[in-house]
């Protein structure tokens, strides 16, 4: 895959690469806020700072990364274009980078992925390719693509600039919270492929290395908090399902899982019910829509998965790209 | 109701007091953020800029104006506290500033308001007495607490700290465009009593007078539009009904409606039809949990109420304390 970066592009990304990115993407990037609740506060006995990454641009903090990586295109590269595959959040980021870069976009969608996620890419002007879930592999249709266009692929997350893109929250956290006068105990984020917890690590290792990083999944794809457990990589279990659409990767990315490796101890894992729940409790008290992946990092604290009392927890809300169907289930256990 | 005033509150508010509330509330209310939606932006050919007032402490944008009123009492008056009636945003923006302050708070709620906005304020501190909507007058009940407690009453509009308050939303608006880069060409804000709409005149007044100034009302409410376009303050018809319950207020405010009438030229209306659908809109674009009667001046632009090509206008969604119920209604029009 090293083959399809630019030549710029180092394998493992460093904390410069973090400050770099958020050079790259700042004024096109939103810096999003970082909210908190006096009376959720209050109930859970902490103080809880929520990194709202549905405000980001698409939706998710997915363009963080995509922009990082597709803005540093060469002239040669932008002209031949990009590709990505992707259901959702990654998709979009992808997408509307490439249109504000300039740069032509494919992106690999299964025939069956919700109609309104296929809309948006398109509406940002990339071109979309479907295929068929069961009978095509959707690395093959863009490798294929990749090679008879001479375009870049841009993973999503095994790339040293969407890892640094991602990692640009961190750095934002950490500023904020000190504009704030406040010192943060631990910071919760959702793990698919592992880019946005391993750049998360890697800006607060240089800035805050006693903040504890923690790593959340749903459970059934808990395969970071298994291989933090064992200390080797493993595989989810095929079969399994859960609500969390944007966190079904099968395996800890390549060049993700050392960093993670190296910077957390644990992974905490919650149920689909603590999921729904926590997206009821960010409509109600935080007045933001997260969609379920997003909402895992905040149903871990809303669960008690790590000792709360008196400490302050940044907790990262990553997307809010979510179907009125399943929101309407959210709010339902309120 | 100036008796009640402390003695350095002006009957109506300036430029000046804007400015002053803004360094009132500096560090204590949220600046929100000015969020935008590149699709929205292109389905509707202009640019929408949306402050996400739901994201303000209470989630309303009342707090702002309460904070400013109670943070300038004199000790002896903080000794005897404050009393509010409100069924709803006002009373939680109330309970909560003054329990930052150290004051305490009496706020006289309707027995059938809505229980998760009573068991808010009462988790703010408040002591809430409740009374019988059909056999009881708030006001009344209100005045004899005020006089019982020599306690300061704090009107929902009718008062010139609390407009100035609400006002600093038009200097956030103002700066956050400017380091945009952009220029508002229009403001939309809702109007109950007009506190915030006349607030935000004032201020744009002063930082932008080219910019046009649109009260946004809901049917049935639209008191300050037959009021500018009349000439003369007109109350709400008997009976009229809305989804909108925090802009339900008869008729445009003592002190709020020559500043509304001064600066303003024409209001825009629409149903609890298009309420539904800008609250899904916000919902779907800009991932923001918006309540009916935040919703309507975005509902104006979405219904094209005013010119939008090419423009930039800035709306402000006021606040997002919406029952489960009312929401899925809402999401049920995508």
């Amino acid at each position: 895959m090293s083959t399809t970066l630019s030549k710029t592009a180092p394998e493992a990304p460093t904390y410069a690469d973090v400050e770099s990115a958020a050079r790259q993407i700042a004024g096109v990037a939103v810096t999003t806020p970082l909210l908190e609740s006096s009376l959720l506060n209050a109930r859970l006995g902490c103080r809880v700072l929520v990194k709202a990454e549905p405000l980001q641009r698409t939706g998710s903090f997915k363009f963080r990364g995509a922009y990082n990586r597709i803005s540093r295109l060469s002239v040669a590269e932008r002209a031949k274009g990009v590709v990505a595959y992707s259901s959702g959040n990654h998709a979009q980021g992808v997408a509307a980078a490439a249109q504000l870069i300039g740069t032509p976009a494919v992106i690999v969608m299964p025939a069956d992925a919700p109609a309104i996620k296929i809309a948006n890419t398109k509406a940002y002007g990339a071109e979309v390719v479907t295929y068929d879930r069961r009978h095509e592999s959707r690395e093959e249709i863009g490798r294929r693509i990749t090679a008879q266009r001479g375009a870049v692929l841009v993973p999503p997350y095994d790339d040293a600039h969407v890892i640094a893109g991602q990692g640009t929250i961190g750095l934002e956290i950490a500023a904020q919270a000190k504009a704030m006068g406040v010192e943060v105990d631990a910071v919760l984020a959702c793990a698919s492929g592992g880019g946005l917890v391993a750049g998360i690590a890697l800006a607060f290792e240089r800035l805050s290395p006693s903040t504890a990083i923690h790593v959340c999944e749903p459970a059934g794809f808990d395969d970071h908090a298994r291989s933090l457990s064992g200390g080797v990589r493993v595989s989810n279990a095929a079969g399994a399902s859960s609500i969390c659409d944007a966190l079904l990767a099968p395996t800890p990315g390549d060049i993700t899982f050392p960093i993670v490796q190296r910077l957390l101890r644990s992974g905490l894992v919650v149920s689909d019910d603590d999921v729904l729940r926590a997206m009821a409790v960010a409509f109600r008290d935080l007045k933001l829509v997260v969609e379920p992946g997003g909402a895992v990092a905040l149903a871990c604290v809303l669960t008690g998965k790590l000792p709360l009392s008196g400490r302050t927890i940044a907790v990262v809300c990553s997307g809010g790209n979510v179907d009125p169907v399943t929101y309407a289930r959210a709010l339902a256990t309120l």
